[in-house]
């Protein structure tokens, strides 16, 4: 995965509800800088296939690629903070 | 809601996979200390009634009252990171 490509993914898709530090600014949206990495990628293809269903992160996941969502869950599992293990 | 009713239910319901701290063990496992209050209450609603669908987190919330689902959020939102801020 590409933590750059990550980066600059989530500055334009993510960042808006859930901060460009994963810490986001509105409690309805929950904090993803420093999760499991596993688990970030697990939400995003839940998402994005319907196994997960919220209309916003539908529209949010629908058009990102596979190699997109590796880049996220690295960038995001990467940041500091106390709930960083990058795992 | 109430901390320390949260607490000790944390410490009979979800600690084994999630940790006391929040801090889940195993990364296929969210960490949930200092997510949002708000996020942590509708994630077991949604568990509870079915709205989200995975087949552990079903079983651990199908006994959960009301009143433990807001103790639980509490508990675990307070918990002290970066991602402290329990609103």
């Amino acid at each position: 995965a590409d933590i750059e490509a990550g980066k600059s993914k989530a500055a334009e898709v993510c960042a808006s509800c859930h901060g460009v530090d994963g810490n986001s600014p509105a409690p309805n949206f929950p904090k993803i800088g420093g999760q499991y990495r596993s688990y970030l990628v697990k939400a995003l293809n839940d998402y994005k296939s319907g196994a997960r269903n919220d209309p916003i992160m539908a529209g949010m996941t629908a058009n990102l690629s596979a190699a997109d969502i590796e880049n996220l869950a690295f960038y995001y599992s990467s940041l500091p903070g106390t709930l960083n293990s990058n795992k």
